[in-house]
């Protein structure tokens, strides 16, 4: 089972990373690229859980320990 | 219009960030955790364009910026 989890920053967090990227682009010529933002991407393999397990762990790893919540947000799916 | 963009380490390539949570994790007690996998995730606002603008342009950004080819690969969706 697997588990993919977003990480990103909250929406009235400054993004430096994504900003760096779209001024680049928008020097490179790609001026349609209005906004930018970065995140994270994880991909969990899981073991001998259930789905609910899977779910309630996922839930709890993203919380404690992939996420900051002071300045991000996060969401998962599980995989079969 | 928006992009999803994601960039992960090719298969073959060690993923020291990846490795480096999946103890902390093993250590916290999830044992069930047998591997994680880090990537980026990029979310990028386009403006004015055709969707297939937006799906060339993309793939040459998430190609010459986002990515590096010696030890990352991409995938990417358009959303309207």
């Amino acid at each position: 089972m697997k588990a993919h989890v977003w990480v990103m920053p909250k929406r009235t967090v400054l993004d430096p990373q994504g900003q760096t990227i779209q001024h680049a682009l928008s020097g490179l010529g790609y001026s349609a690229v209005k906004d930018v933002r970065q995140g994270k991407f994880f991909v969990l393999n899981l073991d001998g859980l259930t789905r609910e397990d899977a779910q309630s762990q996922t839930e709890r790893i993203s919380k404690e320990v992939l996420t900051n919540p002071v300045i991000e947000e996060f969401r998962f799916e599980i995989l079969d």
